[in-house]
C-alpha cells in the first residue's frame, strides 16, 4: 500500500479531491502498481493518511466499486478487483495520460468547437438565439408532458406529431405548402431527408438530374446509391431544363427558392416549366428550400410544391439555418404515394430522433417566439448583406454579385478565366472561409467565390473586410 | 370590420388573450372572412372594441405581421396581405378545427405520449433517471461552452470527442474493450449503427449468419441492402457455429452478452470458437452488447471484442437502455480498417448528432453521475427480477425461466409445441404487451414469452402479475 502515498492532492484544482483520489486510484490500477485482489486499506485509514475528510474517501471507494475497479470481500475488506480488465493492449486515451487529473472533456471540448471563420456561407448568427427562452419552454414541457418524453414513443417515429402539425400549419402560411401534417416527417436535418430519398427512389444506374453548380452533398447523397448524375447548367432564371431527346430522369433535385451556390432564385415560368416537365415525364422533383425564410427585400415566389397539382413535389427544409445548426432537425413533407416507403426507410435508420428538442421545438413554433427569432434575424441579417454589398462596392474588386435578395450567402462572380479555387486558397491562408463556385461545379465553368454574412457581427464584418478585401486585391493583380 | 366584432376571448384560458387574437384572426384570414387587401380597424379601435390593452394587439399584430397574414401600407395603415397564400386544397389540422383556441401541441402530445404496457421487454424505469441532474450538467456546459456547442462542428461528425474518450476509457474498464477513442462513432441509437454497419459490409446477395430466434430490427437492417440471411439456431451456449461446408459469410450478428431474446449468455468456449471462426474465414462479427451493464449475481464475461487478437470484431452499444429511450445516442466501435468508411456514411446520413446532449452525456459519465445511475438502476431491478421470478415459482404455470443472471428480460419457455403467439395475443387483449419467441423466430420452434420487469414498479408488477397470471392460466387450459 506505499503506493497511496504517492498519491498527489490538489486544494486549488477545478476538479474535487474525490474525483481526483478516484482517478489517481484507476490510473494504479491500470498500470498494475495495485495488483487485483490486493487489500486497500480502510476508508479510516486513507482518510488520516490523505488528510482527507472519511466521506471524501467512502463515495471514492464506493465509484471505484460501482465501476469494478475494487470490490469489498467478506472478510478482508475491500480489494482491488480480481475480474477487473487490464487493457495492456490498449491506451489511455492521449490527452488523459498527458495532462494528469483533467478529465478528457474539460481539455477536449474547448480544443475543438469552433466559430465559422468569416465568410463562411450558410451558417446563422448563434448569438441571436434565444437561448434561454428556448430552454424555458424545454422545461415547460418537461414539467407538462412528465416522463413520457423520456420514453422510446412508437408513435413518434416520424417526429412528434404536435410538431408536426404546428410545422405544417407554418409551412402553408409561408411558403404555400399544401399537405396534411401526416406527410410531413422530422428528420435529423435535410441531410437524413436527402439520403432517405436516395434510397427510397433510386437504384444504381438511375439517372438524377441536379443543378451545376450545386449542394456537393446531396450529390453524394445520390452517388452513395450509384445513381448516375446529369448536370444541367444555372443560368438567370434558375436550373435549366434537360435538352436533347433522352429526358427520363428517377429524381430532380433543385433549390428553386435561392440556389446553391449562385443565389438566383428560380423565375415563375421556369417554375412552371418544371412542374410541366414533372408531371409529362412523371419525376419526381426534390425541392430544398434551405433558407426560403430569409427574404429581405421582395416577398419569395411561391414554392414549387405550391404551384404543383400533381404531387411530383418532394419539398425538403430544415431548422438548422433558423434556429441553430447543432440541433439537427429537419423535414421533409413526403407525397402520399412514397409516406409508407419513407417512414419505413427511417425507421430503419434511427427510429425516432430526440423527443425533448421536438417537443421543445414545438412548444417554441406555438408560442411565436419562433416568428419574433425569424424577424430579428432577418433584420440583422439584412444590415449585415447592405453592408457587405456596401463594402465592396466601393472596393474596386472585379467581383460581380448579381443575385442579392436575400439568403445567407453573396456569390461574386469573377471575370470569366479566373483560376476562383486560387483565390479561395489565398483567403484560406489569411484565415477566411470563402469557398469557390468550381468547389460545386461539375462542368460548369463560370468562376466566383461564396460571401456567407449572416454569422458575424458588422464589426467583424468590418474588419474582416478590411483585411479579406487586401488579399483579394492581390489576387487580382495576379 | 364586422367580422371582428365576433371575435371571442376567454379570460379563463390557458392561453393569453395575445394568442386567441392571433388564432381567430388568422382563422378569419383562411377562412377568407377577412379578404386579402382588406383594412384592419387600427390597434386603438380593436383594443377598445375588444376591451383588451392596446399593447395586446400591438403584438397580435406584429406577429400577424411576421408570420405574413397582415402587412402595413404607407397610407392605407394595417390590411389583410395580398400575398398570403391561401390553401383551398389544405385543410386545417384536425385537431385544431375541432377544439378551437386550443394549440394542436396541447391536445396531440398527450396522447401521443405513453408509458409502456407492462411487460414490455427492453425498456428502462425512466422514473429512476436523475433529470434534474441531467439538466444540471446540461446548463454546466452551456454556460462552459458558450455558443459554440449550438454551432456546426466538423470535428465532431462522428461524436464529441470528450464523449467519445470517456465512452473508450469506460468500455475498457467495465466491458475490456480495447480501442483507440478515435474508434468510438457516437450514432443515433444502436440502429443507426447496425444501419450504417449493413451498408458498408455488405452488397446484395451477400450472406449473413444470425441469432435464430433473433433481433428483428436487426435483421431488416440487413435485408434492407438485399442480403442473404441465414440462420443459426441458439442452444444453451449462444448462437451456435454454421454446419456443413459453406462457410463463408459476410457478416455474423450476434449478442453474446444475453442473447436476445432467449437470455443465454454464450459461454467462454462458445466465444472462442466464434473468434477463431472469424479469424479463420474473414469475417467480421457485430457483437451488440446492449444490455451488458445489467448483471445482477456474477460479472458478465469478457466482450468478443475484448478476446479477439484479429481485429474482427465490431462492438455495439447503446445509451438507451441504461439512461433513457427518447435521447437515441448509441455507439459503435469500429475496427480501425474500417473506420474512414464508416465515418464517411456517417456523415452522408445525418452529419453529426445533436451537440448538446452530447456534451451533456460526456459530463455525466464524466462525473460518476452516471456510475451512481446504473448502480440504483442494478440494484431496483435485481429486485424486480426476482419479485417477477417469485411470483411465477409461486403460480404452477408451465413457464420455464432458464436465463436468469440479467438483464431486461425474462424470458419464459413453453412447453413444445405451444402456440406462443395466441398467448401473447390473449395478453395483448387483456392489456399487456409481452411478445411471443415465434415474433423473433426464422425457424425456430421453440415456443416462450419475454416478460420484461425493468420499467414497472414492484406494486405495478404485483398487479399486472396477478390479472395476467389468469389469463395465462386460461391460456394453458387451452
Amino acid at each position: 500500500m506505499r503506493i497511496l502515498e504517492s498519491i498527489w492532492l490538489d486544494r486549488n484544482s477545478r476538479f474535487t479531491l474525490q474525483e481526483q483520489l478516484v482517478r489517481q486510484i484507476k490510473e494504479y490500477v491500470q498500470q498494475e502498481r495495485l495488483k487485483r485482489g490486493e487489500a486497500m486499506p480502510s476508508t479510516r485509514e486513507l482518510a488520516s493518511e490523505l488528510k482527507l475528510s472519511r466521506n471524501t474517501v467512502v463515495y471514492a471507494y464506493d465509484r471505484l466499486e460501482s465501476e469494478g475497479y475494487l470490490e469489498s470481500r467478506p472478510r478482508s475488506g475491500v480489494v482491488v478487483s480480481s475480474s477487473i480488465f487490464l487493457s495492456a493492449h490498449s491506451k489511455w486515451p492521449v490527452e488523459v495520460g498527458k495532462v494528469s487529473f483533467t478529465p478528457a472533456s474539460a481539455v477536449a471540448l474547448k480544443s475543438v468547437l469552433r466559430s465559422p471563420a468569416p465568410f463562411r456561407p450558410c451558417q446563422p448568427d448563434v448569438n441571436l438565439f434565444p437561448l434561454p427562452i428556448w430552454n424555458r419552454f424545454r422545461g415547460r414541457v418537461l414539467r407538462r408532458e412528465g416522463r413520457g418524453l423520456l420514453q422510446y414513443q412508437a408513435g413518434c417515429n416520424s417526429g412528434i406529431p404536435a410538431l408536426r402539425e404546428n410545422l405544417a400549419a407554418y409551412l402553408r402560411d409561408s411558403r404555400g405548402v399544401k399537405c396534411d401534417w401526416r406527410q410531413v416527417v422530422i428528420t435529423a436535418g435535410s441531410q437524413q431527408g436527402l439520403f432517405i430519398l436516395a434510397n427510397l427512389l433510386l437504384k444504381a444506374g438511375n439517372r438524377v438530374y441536379i443543378e451545376d453548380p450545386g449542394y456537393v452533398e446531396a450529390r453524394l447523397a445520390w452517388q452513395s446509391v450509384r445513381a448516375k448524375i446529369e448536370v444541367g447548367p444555372v443560368d438567370d432564371q434558375g436550373l435549366s431544363l434537360p435538352r436533347g431527346p433522352s429526358h427520363r430522369f428517377s429524381l430532380i433535385y433543385t433549390t428553386p427558392s435561392r440556389q446553391f451556390p449562385t443565389g438566383v432564385s428560380m423565375s415563375l415560368p421556369r417554375r412552371l416549366s418544371w412542374i410541366d416537365f414533372a408531371a409529362r415525364t412523371r419525376t419526381w422533383i426534390i425541392e430544398d428550400d434551405y433558407d426560403s425564410e430569409l427574404r429581405y427585400s421582395a416577398p419569395p415566389l411561391p414554392s414549387l410544391q405550391s404551384l404543383d397539382r400533381n404531387n411530383r413535389i418532394i419539398y425538403v427544409g430544415t431548422f438548422s439555418k433558423l434556429l441553430f445548426p447543432s440541433l439537427r432537425l429537419g423535414y421533409v413533407v413526403v407525397p402520399e404515394i412514397l409516406l409508407d416507403g419513407f417512414e419505413k426507410l427511417k425507421h430503419l435508420i434511427d427510429d425516432h430522433l430526440p423527443l425533448i428538442d421536438q417537443a421543445t421545438l414545438a412548444a417554441f413554433l406555438e408560442s411565436g417566439a419562433f416568428f419574433s427569432h425569424i424577424r430579428r434575424c432577418r433584420k440583422a441579417y439584412a444590415e449585415r448583406q447592405t453592408l457587405v454589398l456596401d463594402l465592396f462596392r466601393s472596393s474596386d474588386l472585379p467581383l460581380d454579385f448579381r443575385y442579392t435578395d436575400g439568403g445567407m450567402n453573396l456569390t461574386g462572380f469573377l471575370p470569366s478565366g479566373t483560376d476562383d479555387a486560387r483565390w479561395s486558397a489565398h483567403l484560406r491562408a489569411a484565415g477566411f472561409d470563402v469557398p469557390p463556385i468550381s468547389h460545386y461545379s461539375v462542368r460548369n465553368r463560370a468562376p466566383g467565390l461564396i460571401f456567407g454574412f449572416t454569422a458575424f457581427s458588422p464589426a467583424v464584418i468590418r474588419s474582416s473586410f478590411e483585411r479579406a478585401s487586401k488579399v483579394l486585391h492581390e489576387c487580382a493583380r495576379g
